[in-house]
């Protein structure tokens, strides 16, 4: 079903170019530089276990869309917190995903799940209550044979180089045994410190103790705390990590004294945190991060936003991660000035800024990473990764930011599936918008060749320092 | 002057698609659920008096364009609060409209106007200083015979059903006399309880003592007040309601205990509501209508973020509702959380949201609308009902939340003549919008011709449950 | 390397109107109302100083960009606050700047520098390193020769008449040069009177003081600080002004007692202002000001939302005006109210409101416009001064305001050789717009030619009482 010149501008003229421009991207390396994969599948290779677990029980974007229209979290096999019932025929929950196939239609999830069919399955008919079961089958046919497990997979679909993210508290053992194992595929790691950086986080000070006895160091004092961090952030270094990655509910960043941090810190350990100060600390820490980043090299990704488990019945029942975070507003000026005060002007620092919020592109991200040295912005994302959404994205940023202060495409997914088809879309909507400013007079046509290159490629492996 | 391919794509194959959709909703019923029509007319039958009370003195749309550039209200014909002069010679009104008419270039009022002239009074000219007395002459003519009766240009309009507004302090004489008529047209009411839930509504006690008389109940204790809305709403649901209608100022909902509702209700019957004990009443009674709603399948519709009468000065002069009713931005994300505790996760319910602020519809709105089961997107509303509103709109919701957690579309509106006109330019705008998808290879075109479909028709009767 | 069809629509039919359209307002003279070239230059009419001096040091769009990316402003050879070293050398500087040209890519500036090589200096090879002393060698010839001068320009330029921003602590020697030159040559003033109407402002009392010199007047009193604006606004009316401008931080308006308004006057005198009251008080001078305009008619600019200077860094080392000023959230509905409640309904006066928050267009400030008499929106600006940015604009505030509660536009600029590439650029991106109304039935083809030599020319000499 899929069309070849998909996604493209419509106009012929402009066509033709976004086709060309896209043929000398189609098929480069896919560079991943931040994403939710799980490294036990590179490290074990075992054969995925059936459809159902493979498209629609681990993929928050499929299963929140059913959950809209009724269906229940329960019948599509998300588990429960509870341990209590929960669908386990996969082929029941794939007819039931075939059966409302019709929600997708106009979303990025029914393009990511028909190229994914097509391309890594052979499947073209179209998904429907008919073909279900075919294509249950079928798929299950696949994952039986070595051509389908993860490492087979992963070198098929061209990927350079793909990064995981783990806590801190993580040892890091599937990352070891994909070492150990002499597999050539790249996996490197991205040191996600919530557990050790959030006041509010479950079990912190028991986090911290953990934290410092896998550091070697007492991580119950300020300074041994953060001497904690370099120690582990060497350690996630030493296998591949280029990045940290901080996903705070707002953006704000505060650069206390030490004195004032380390006063927060211990009230944070001794359970004592005000809402406001547990913000503050985290705030704090991003500077912290930031500074260690001066040192170390590791780029600091920012993406704020998010109101994670907005729904308290989904949160009691499923937990975290259902497919109800949902954006909010968000601030970026006042919230980053005490960061950028900090080091914002050292151009040797990458700190990359993601949003859900998609009205501080123009206003905001565009005008903060079109001046400071440190800043780049990160691709359209979550909820706009999209067609339209990376489309907006250029329009909104590229005249104030231009090409340069961006990162290039990341998937962000735990769909492996769905990764060639992610970054397809991505190189398309590119491709796309680069023959519009060809077509308009704004982009001499060598040039946008250049650009695309740089945007499906480059860009991620130097910003990411991959 | 009105082109036959007017709003579709520019570029012939997309238009073409466009125009295969189009041909298949274009004489579709209408169905209408949600607007401002006075049940008079139907249950009177009577003439519409003259061109401008029928095109300018209800519209706000026009007479605040019109007093956007100088031209006094009065000069309009808009009354005064204190019954002094206002402009009552029709023709004179109609010659302002005219004369200015070019301040509509480019505006939706321009296209419904044009499209009202051209099929409901044959008025194919340009509308100008020149031609103002022909047009008015015509359209009085029209006027005086029966086929431009009520009753007869809603046959002729294709109406399946139309929704009215009342207050439960109605007493539906208008929908019982066209009852009682025999006439066939089908004319719903919808509750909207402002009066008796908004503690800072002019007269709100005497309005609830007034609800508890003409619900048989002391509606002055918390218990009785609930069970008044019981009733009225029954009442409501016999002249055909399927739906309740709340425009606050915010979307806050609040989930109180019993105790504290009812203490603040003794407050608000006392006038001793502070501003913020009034917001979390209004807040309260929202979910207590979704409720209500659980119990009686009335469907919930939500519009806030209008920050009504702006101008202190027409406000004192003109009264309520004079164009000057301006949006603010509005939050969803934080203020539905306590409704959405409640009875978010109830597919049996539906709650309607609608927005002023078009940053909540691909930040907040369709990742509510994606997730919760209750949820469901009101069309682009007010002064995003327009070709270029409604193409947001599409952009901006579809990728999250899909075609089926939206509602199809509503006219709004008091402007009897533009109905038409508004549903017609909503089917060519959702068929420009599935033919870009079918051009870009997001859609199949056979797909499309079904969302057209359900677009136009199908979706606003089945959220709706007409 | 410019095409003849730039920014037009890309489909042939659309592109065919937007040239038609352009043709007739292409070589228009130029209305500059608002913009921030300096008056010294028409008055001495002296050779510009080097490339460099011309095209990147006094650009801040320029110099941002490549700041971003980690080359010094030191080495752009922008001036330090405490004089200390900064690149002198026009050709390193310009050889910078071609070697990293390729950052603008699909920017604005791109688009103006090249225009303005092209147009100016015959230059139509690409900026490159490899053109760079080609260029400049070039560029440094032409600025030797009589007709490179800024009134030889100016005239080149087809300038019917530009607007200068001086503050009323200005003595307008350089206007009163250009009157006893003789120069045919209009070049008006504007009005800003930031530093006497911002408690906050360096020097606060001393510039009052000076204030009351210059008008002749005890300014340190409430009733006299009034009529010093009084006399000081005829002043500047006798050198041209037909507005005031004023680039508060929020849109704020108040409309105090006089003696509240007094009292607050004291206390920013005596500097003991808090916050707050600084804020006040420069949102009730909003008022005041717009009062003085219903007596002397000037049109009353107000253009919110800059955090100015956000980098601390920048701020110390380089001074204000560095590129940092970076947009935010900004209300306008709540903002306006006493101002609008005060003076809205007053058809004789002209306010002009700016935005640099997209997001207020369709939610606020095309619904006030499109009620309030005394409201005009200004032109897409700063950030948005660019085919996208202006783009929006039109779709976002059109069907609301319509075109003629809009101003037509204007430069803002500082960059000299750039005024007709921007003119340029606005009238190709409304003739865009206009041919894409056009081709979708939305706007008669006689029409729009009204409309584009309105946009391009009428509407900025009307609104601006030129």
């Amino acid at each position: 079903m899929l069309q070849e010149d998909r996604l493209f501008p419509i106009e012929p003229t402009a066509r033709s170019i976004a086709r060309s421009l896209y043929e000398t991207v189609r098929t480069l390396p896919i560079v991943s530089p931040h994403g939710h994969t799980d490294p036990r599948w590179y490290a074990e290779n075992a054969p995925f276990p059936d459809p159902a677990q493979l498209f629609v029980v681990p993929d928050h974007y499929v299963f929140r869309m059913l959950c809209s229209q009724g269906i229940p979290l329960t019948a599509l096999g998300v588990p429960r917190v509870d341990g209590g019932p929960t669908e386990t025929d996969g082929r029941k929950i794939w007819r039931l995903f075939a059966e409302n196939f019709h929600l997708f239609r106009g979303t990025p999830s029914r393009l990511w799940v028909e190229q994914s069919f097509a391309d890594v399955f052979g499947l073209t008919k179209r998904f429907s209550a008919e073909t279900a079961d075919e294509f249950y089958d079928h798929i299950q046919d696949c994952l039986a044979r070595p051509e389908f497990r993860p490492r087979a997979l992963f070198e098929r679909f061209g990927i350079e180089v793909i990064a995981t993210t783990e806590s801190p508290l993580d040892d890091l053992e599937w990352h070891e045994m994909i070492r150990q194992s002499g597999w050539s595929g790249r996996v490197v790691t991205a040191y996600r410190p919530d557990p050790v950086v959030d006041p509010e986080f479950e079990g912190f000070r028991s986090n911290i103790e953990r934290f410092g006895e896998l550091a070697g160091t007492d991580a119950t004092t300020w300074e041994g705390y953060l001497e904690a961090h370099r120690i582990r952030r060497a350690f996630f270094k030493s296998y591949g990590a280029t990045s940290s990655d901080h996903g705070h509910p707002t953006a704000r960043t505060e650069d206390l004294s030490q004195a004032e941090a380390a006063a927060l810190f211990e009230k944070a350990l001794a359970g004592r945190c005000t809402p406001e100060e547990a913000d503050a600390f985290r705030g704090h820490m991003l500077t912290e991060m930031a500074r260690m980043s001066l040192d170390d090299g590791l780029v600091l990704q920012i993406h704020p936003g998010s109101w994670r488990n907005h729904s308290a019945g989904v949160m009691a029942t499923h937990g975290r991660d259902k497919g109800f975070d949902i954006p909010t507003r968000t601030d970026y000026v006042r919230a980053l000035k005490p960061l950028l005060d900090a080091v914002g002007m050292r151009p040797e620092l990458t700190v990359i800024l993601f949003t859900l919020d998609e009205t501080s592109y123009s206003r905001e991200l565009a005008p903060l990473a079109g001046a400071y040295p440190a800043l780049k912005l990160g691709p359209a994302w979550w909820f706009f990764d999209s067609a339209e959404g990376m489309r907006r994205f250029r329009e909104l940023t590229t005249e104030t930011a231009g090409f340069y202060n961006t990162v290039g495409f990341n998937d962000d997914t735990r769909a492996f599936c769905s990764i060639p088809a992610r970054h397809d879309v991505a190189r398309r909507v590119d491709c796309a918008y680069l023959a519009t400013l060809v077509a308009t007079g704004r982009l001499d046509e060598d040039e946008a060749f250049e650009v695309a290159h740089d945007l499906a490629y480059k860009l991620a492996k130097t910003a990411y320092r991959l």
